[in-house]
């Protein structure tokens, strides 16, 4: 099968180039850049070069131009692009391939939504009803037949995989307060005197916070969702710390009385049983609280709670590069084509 | 002056060291260590050796044990010491001295409180009544003629000064929710597996959340006395990122309906002002979130909020060695003897 | 096939672990730990668990003691223990399994040369001699028959690899100058305050300079056998910098006359072709000197180099955890054993 | 007195609103920025804002412009610009203020040589001669009535201060092998991928070896006229470090027979006793390698060696932004205008 990467020297397609190196159903690669067509692979990125080496001989392991990937008439595309942007070049490949977007592009549904968070409408709203929300544990029935998957955000799909059964099962009283530590790299590959070494390196803050981020009006969408038509009242504040890679996101909500009358450890383990216990990506710890490392370089959300009162903390890391972006997005095509969904991807974090 | 340190080669005393190296006030200094006296004090510290051997004559460059600290009869005491250790080696210098401690043996009155939070009854119950707590900005009136002063933890610190002047004038209705991130040296100079760079590095997590951590009955009882002898519902849930030094706290919490009618910025600002207005240490921005490197080796904090309706959040940093341990210390010396109170400390955060 | 790890709680150990998790040849995993034999894997190292899980059946997922580790007759035996130590703990391995030895007890023949390293005459004088030195470029044909290899440490790894081939074929004039950084993990994951978060970041320095370190006589006997019997006048200095994986090496020696005459960076390409064409994990690339994250978390090593008149300038980089350590231990039981010499590592570096 | 700063807004701009703002002798200072004239201070470096406020009355708190700092009459000015351009902004200043450049515009006398290193001839070389290079421990005499002082960069101040007193006394026999590590801060605060967070962390890389960077010309003018009006074979590799500030140096040299005999730690105690014995911010200890850590934020350079027969090893560390930079500045306007030398500078490392 052909794959073709949209924006491959980014840090999201740097690590798509990885993971489809490795993937045994992936035969060829055309990595994409608009800008550096023409340049050698080993150039952008020496680590990757040799491992690719044999997936790339279609385009002499060279960076090639979106007409060049277009007339290689790729099965799945990979969009790796900056939001707003991504839409328009993935025109040649809508309803020729499918297409896993991993910008914002198609995640918010409402274009009003949309404009606000994003500050334009959406460009192609005539796709908007047609792409799917890639949530793989979540939308897994849909996947199978999308021809469009909108890649999750990294704070989005850390906020969401512990919330979502909890809201579907016990419902919510109140705020939810999401509190979410981010790794460097999920700000881009972009030259910015802001994500310089040393601007970054001893220096943590918190940015855009309560309801300013543009992924919260994303996860509200869902949390409205899993409580069945509901308006949460989400306060979501992102927090930057100096990890190139990582993210550790702590919820804290009150369950309405009735439901946290039961609530214990063994109702919190039965709960994710019920709605994980068929995924080889998550894994639940009542006794353990997650670390970002637990699962670096891996496609794997842990997850952890605390209990006290009616109040329920939740816990969660995920890799942002991996099932943040880039891993969650070889898991939708896994999904979409029938392939074994662990294909190309570790469950376990590195040292 | 003299001034002796106990605990000289852990973080807080090196840094103690320092500050008192460039103090006017600070004319003879005891470098205190009960397993290493006799040592000089430049294999323990190189870097600070040479500023203070001018202060170390008494002597002779070297660490000295508690009873030849004793016998020079210093004018103050800067205990730097582990927890349920600090109230016993203290006992020759309480009533001699003026003793500024930094563990928790007196920072919290009610003994049964303290049993269940550190495991054992307070040492010194006798002492607990006259020890005031050293929040600077809170309690300056009392330090002024304290005689044993309990200097506040790192996470009290910067979550109490932004809320104290909230809850004082405006109240609260429900829970009080803290997210606190702290740097490593937060956790001492002890060889603990945890703590070494591998494990730490490229990594990120809470601990103790919600009401588990030591420092929620500490951060509590101030909440409890700011509202007038109320019940704070505080959850207080602290990570662990990877930095050396730094702190930031997000708060959140709903004002009750009638104080949240006037709540703007203005009105922030005006808050602030009538509490912190004289004071040099405590900086606040409505406009711009504050960043842990702020205040890098400063004694400062910086505070900022953002406004829902009648959510506030609240954003605060310090250095957690400086503000959060050995600088506000200094601080409490500084307000006790009646000298400048930033003599020797500084007010900017290095880059 | 059978493997067993002695010292699977260290980082060695914690590598070794995931690697053979995904090996397709190693089929049971006896995870061993003197000190903590019977606890669940699980709570070592949450994040390779669940990968691991399916392996290690036959310890009911738990870690084992040396006694039950020898009654289940592995193949391999891979001990990731302290210098000094191994020899000792591996007796009832020797014969029965092929040892893959980790620490340093065999890599230096002379006894008289290993006294002075190590403090202390070898262990096991009896088993020197047979004893294969696993650096797998240059002694693969040995490796194929051994019954105890004795695998490189990092420093002479990403020293030799460059080295051997220039003094086999060109020789030298004078001394040989190294000067290597390494991440902090080459320190093993003992409890010692110098390894701490605090101690390490944002610091740098060498230590053991010139001819005092432990790997200088085990680069030294490589380099006077590549002489053809010569004594290489080496100076090897290691320095400490804040990463938690990786190694660099920078290397400068002269040639004698008459081999330099013809140095030029396509002799240089020769060379390593004819040394390396065929070895999967060694790329060079004299038009760009490496950095140590092209090779992080991979079992290769990338080479460059400058010439300037008949000096000439090596660079090279490892993961010293990988290369330098574990995964050249996977690669040394691919060897023995005729698998892929590839299987289960990696050949490219992780973003 | 009044300084105005050009490139206010740099790293090395910064250190020195830093340094200056707590400078006894420094009344006001005019911080200029071409690009961003107009701006509040407070919004580029909220940290130093508050101590630099009362020394910024003449400007309002802003940043101001080249001509509106002319129109001050700075008695110095210190111009933290980009090389090629210092010259060309300084032009008011020359002549009416005692001009501090940070730049390298003056540091290499002859033309040739620096149009071989920096792309084009020098802006100014009616000025070269007049300029004073600025290495205050070698040339302090000049300094003190010097119109122009050409504050030497970070890598020769480093590498220079162990080395010249060396050469003077004993002299060189064959290459001068310097290998230096520095941290990031050294690429200036210019929005670059290659600068990034993600990109610098977790990786470490020589870079401009041997005889390329644009450093060893101006090391080794200074090494040729320590020897008398030799020519130093010097090769100079530079190695990026994933620090923020730090500089650590690591040389080699064979000293000639004669002088190589009488050679111990004894000699080389006397020696730095002989060059640096009156200054403040040299320290030397034959018996421990220096840290970078321990001068991080000071002016001071340490210093160690390690003896092997006639080879000589050499290791000093130095801040990069501090005594490679802002620091070594204000000492040079300390000694050209007669102030304590150590005024506004640290001897001692921060932890």
């Amino acid at each position: 099968m052909k794959a073709a990467i949209l924006g491959a020297t980014g840090y999201t397609g740097m690590i798509l180039l990885r993971l489809l190196s490795e993937h045994q159903h992936i035969d060829e690669i055309a990595a994409v850049s608009s800008s550096r067509a023409g340049m050698d692979l080993k150039e952008v990125d020496p680590g990757v070069y040799t491992a690719l080496g044999k997936k790339t001989g279609c385009t002499g392991g060279k960076l090639v131009s979106v007409d060049e990937a277009t007339a290689m008439k790729p099965e799945v595309v990979f969009a790796a692009l900056p939001h707003l942007e991504s839409a328009k070049v993935c025109a040649p490949f809508f309803g020729n391939s499918v297409v896993i977007d991993l910008s914002a592009d198609f995640r918010i549904k409402d274009p009003v939504v949309f404009e606000k968070a994003y500050g334009q409408p959406p460009e192609r709203q005539d796709l908007l009803d047609a792409a799917v929300y890639g949530l793989c544990e979540v939308y897994g029935d849909d996947i199978k037949s999308a021809g469009l998957i909108s890649n999750p955000g990294c704070y989005p799909t850390a906020s969401l995989l512990p919330l979502i059964p909890v809201l579907k099962e016990f419902g919510v009283d109140g705020k939810i307060v999401i509190n979410a530590l981010s790794g460097i790299s999920g700000a881009g590959r972009k030259a910015a005197v802001n994500n310089l070494f040393v601007e970054r390196t001893e220096n943590c803050g918190a940015y855009s916070p309560g309801k300013s981020h543009r992924h919260q009006p994303e996860i509200k969408k869902e949390l409205d969702a899993a409580l069945g038509g509901g308006d949460a009242d989400l306060f979501f504040t992102p927090h930057l710390v100096p990890l190139k890679r990582g993210m550790e996101v702590t919820t804290i909500l009150d369950l309405p009385k009735e439901a946290a009358s039961g609530l214990n450890d063994e109702a919190m383990n039965s709960l994710y049983e019920k709605y994980y216990g068929s995924s080889p990506f998550v894994a639940w710890d009542g006794g353990r609280l997650p670390q970002s490392r637990d699962v670096w370089g891996s496609n794997s959300c842990r997850i952890s709670w605390k209990i006290e009162g009616r109040s329920l903390m939740l816990f969660s890391v995920i890799d942002n590069l991996v099932k943040g972006a880039s891993g969650q997005a070889v898991q939708n095509m896994n999904i979409r084509f029938g392939f074994e969904e662990t294909e190309g991807l570790r469950v376990y974090g590195e040292l």
